[in-house]
């Protein structure tokens, strides 16, 4: 038997711009409207045209520009305004303009909203519902009725909210949508409610929901909608939306097909669910979140000792699917290395190949392994900063050039009463093979004005680093021994556009630490970029400055 | 009839920490769980003795440092090792040696696993969870079981699992906690495999549930395993754990209390969970998420227009709950609208009392407010800062004392190749009324330099500050705006041995930032020792240098 099917609806670009921080250009929107037709969502709504001017081109450019393999574009509008006839209304033309074959309208099905927002009697609340799905329903392809506060209206006047979804479904709604717009349903509720609307829809109406996350129960009240008889959930990727947020689809999607069995988006497409969702978060200029379920990079990361060992031998003992499944793959935590095995798994991560059977590859590894546990004992810490695990299974390896050697550094920072701020000042003085440069840069802070300095002293020999940002800085003192000093642990996170690496420092000196890692970016980008290595002469002896 | 009562089990300070970026000092673990039980969190899980010599610290220092008033601290462990006796198991031993009332071990109870990680037939496994739980429970006051895998155990080989929470009970187990370890149960799940447990055990047992959030459903599971006959939640602040982490308690909390009707934490104290929410996150170096449910900066938020109105008319047409409820409160993003009741609260929530009455109170409550919002706008935040804000307020109503004026520093770290780190030298130069102080101190990194000359140049005039102790030290580079550098803020933990106090200092110089935080701690100190300030002379104007 055929899998049945639950039509996905994002509404990222309508909804989900109604986060605080998130605001899409019209060329960011056409960019993920494209993307989620690729991963198959059904329904793509693009925006609220008669209340946004930014929306209103967004649909003129897409007429024009989106080619949609698979999905539906929707507009988004609210029903008609009290005591104005629907072909008057100014909202309902606007929405029919955008030109999509499917249009959304939201209306009203709490009562005591009804009646306090818009002043209006229960009948001729449903007076409007009917009146602008029917307008609409006679004008485009299929008319989505989005019950705004469905939920609440249910608990407490069952009545009214009902019959505000028989007023749409005669109206001629193809799909009616109960909303949790408050976020604070609980899927018991969820579900008894959408039962209810199942008996009073016929079977030739698709009926969804549409939940947010204000109780952190959007996902989990999705699929109580869909168990009690929705089939179609609208959401949003990553979660993005108002306040806590709205039902996340990347959730709801491999809930539905892999615990549930249902079929959802295209054939073959759930694998390219990770991509989807870190593609959205980069163009919605928002930081991934690591522990995001499913398609977080922390979602599949295993510490070191026993689990590790168990997910090797089974690991559906520590993995509630296969990563592969949504496009995420496992990773092993470089924390609490305590073997040569694990050096040769994480070796091999990195496309290195080390040769189990050759005894110079099993010394070597030996050799890395014994400055791991040095590194770690001096607070060193791999998570976060595998482009420096990288750089020391290299150097461990020899296979990692020697760019350039930092002969040494200074920072002077100074403040005084009645200056605005302090003041810091970088001297660094390089080699690179037979060259010397020797570089000041000044800053506010000491990072920034040594990363300036280290920029003036190394982009004259590799101009590729000038494209290289410092995305993010951590520092964390690590916990001394008993009369010691505290160790500082920088992390950087550095990028180019395409791409994003950490790097780690050490130090006593958080200004040393933070010269390690500003380093080791460096060396990074040029390795990535198969930058040649400067001839250092016949010895290759360190310079004396 | 009292509401049926549900113990919320907090497991932070130890698989909070399975997470890749949480790593919690020992200071810090006592800093949350004090926090914690001021909460009302019923159990309090510090840590896994037998695995973490750092572990084994924090049980020591508990024992002298820790007074809880709510709380039951626990520690956490594992069954025997198959083929070792309970009384020669180093494991057991380790538990029992943290000291705790209650401990907590987790066993297998599904089959596979057993059979796969542990190597043993079925009745030793089962007799492995009977003779640990046995041997605990005739010598600590109670023994938590918890489960493993129970979820997936059930799902394929039910009498098995049900076996293990059988041989749990029958070993004296007070509590049987139900594990989805691997974090990928639905609610349906949970709750037919909790209401089985519950048939399996007698009601002389505590049921509890242990959820994961790789499916986005922790919270909802938790519910889920409440509905079906758990009398016990085990999660993490903010939801902190290892892949996607663990269920949420500060959303499980209202969610039972608010919507529910359970009884959780202590009387009175849910409108400080946004306060703990966030104590916990800087303690972690966590940014907050501004989206969280209940207590995120945006959870309450509401954009111009529609709900501006329609929330300033009937609050519940967009808030599900009140936000004072759990200490959140609502934003309006247009003009967002501060006042001065937003400085009296917040000198509430860190225990100051202003009179409302008084306009004199009035008037300096608006002045500090002026202040504080320029210091929020600059990136200054006080959660986690409580001697600083506590400074701010005081020095806002004129009762703080002026003990010093800092005026200039210079800082100067340098490293050079061949050395085996880098120095650091700071400067500072003091006024303390018409003395001067002019002093230079050398350490490996900036920030203790400069604490060492702060040091030289106040304990001559204010001896009471040899006794301060730098705990913790924490860095945090703030989003920046466009075009602009990034600040930096430096939380700062002291102690004294007697009592701790964080404080805080923002600027684009860690080294300034720094700066700031340190002399709020002195100044703290001085003020917690009541120490006179000097006399600054007649018209106490600042000294020139």
């Amino acid at each position: 038997m055929a899998a049945t099917r639950i039509e996905l609806y994002d509404t990222t670009l309508r909804d989900g711009t109604q986060s605080e921080d998130i605001a899409f250009s019209v060329t960011d929107k056409l960019r993920v409207a494209a993307k989620l037709d690729e991963l198959g969502i059904d329904f793509i709504e693009g925006g609220f045209p008669g209340s946004n001017p930014r929306d209103h081109e967004f649909f003129q450019r897409a007429r024009g520009e989106l080619k949609l393999g698979h999905a539906r574009l929707v507009a988004f509008g609210a029903t008609r305004r009290a005591g104005v006839r629907a072909d008057d209304d100014p909202g309902l033309r606007a929405l029919l303009e955008a030109g999509t074959e499917t249009v959304t309208i939201f209306g009203k099905s709490w009562q005591r909203h009804a009646e306090m927002v818009l002043g209006v009697s229960d009948a001729e609340a449903l007076e409007i519902v009917h009146t602008s799905v029917a307008f609409l329903a006679a004008r485009a392809g299929a008319v989505v009725f989005d019950a705004e506060h469905y939920f609440d209206g249910y608990r407490l006047t069952p009545e009214f909210a009902l019959a505000a979804l028989r007023a749409a479904a005669q109206g001629g709604a193809r799909f009616v949508v109960l909303c949790d717009t408050n976020g604070g349903g609980l899927p018991g509720q969820i579900a008894d409610a959408t039962r209810a609307a199942c008996e009073v829809l016929g079977p030739g109406i698709t009926l969804g929901v549409h939940c947010h996350n204000d109780g952190e129960l959007a996902v989990a009240n999705s699929l109580a909608g869909v168990g009690a008889g929705a089939r179609h959930v609208q959401g949003t990727i990553n979660g993005y939306g108002e306040r806590c947020g709205n039902a996340n689809l990347v959730s709801v999607a491999p809930n539905l097909m892999l615990k549930l069995g249902y079929d959802c988006l295209v054939e073959g497409a759930l694998p390219r669910l990770s991509e989807v969702a870190h593609f959205v978060a980069e163009v919605a200029n928002r930081t991934p979140d690591s522990h995001q379920p499913f398609v977080g990079g922390s979602a599949f990361a295993h510490k070191g000792g026993v689990h590790v060992a168990a997910v090797a031998r089974a690991p559906d003992t520590y993995e509630h699917i296969a990563p592969e499944l949504v496009g995420n793959h496992r990773r092993v935590l470089v924390s609490d290395l305590s073997g040569r095995a694990n050096i040769l798994y994480k070796a091999r991560e990195y496309g290195l190949s080390l040769d189990e059977g050759d005894p110079a590859a099993r010394a070597r590894a030996r050799g890395i392994l014994e400055q791991l546990k040095e590194l770690e004992a001096r607070g060193y810490q791999f998570e976060g900063a595998e482009a420096s695990f990288e750089l020391l299974v290299r150097r461990g390896l020899g296979t990692a050039p020697r760019w350039f050697d930092l002969l040494s550094f200074r920072s002077l920072s100074e403040s005084a009463q009645g200056q605005p701020y302090a003041l810091s000042e970088a001297t660094v003085r390089i080699a690179v093979g037979d060259r010397r440069a020797h570089t000041v840069a000044e800053a506010h802070g000491p990072v920034n004005a040594l990363d300036g300095a280290l920029r003036k002293a190394l982009e004259p020999f590799y101009p590729t680093l000038a494209g290289v940002r410092l995305n993010d800085y951590k520092v964390r003192v690590l916990p001394s021994g008993a009369g010691t000093a505290s160790m500082v642990r920088v992390l950087c996170e550095s990028g180019d556009g395409s791409s994003a690496w950490g790097t780690v420092g050490v130090s006593e000196s958080i200004i040393e630490a933070s010269c390690k890692a500003l380093l080791d970016a460096a060396e990074y980008k040029l390795m990535k970029d198969g930058i040649a290595p400067p001839d250092w002469g016949p010895a290759g002896a360190a310079p004396t400055g």
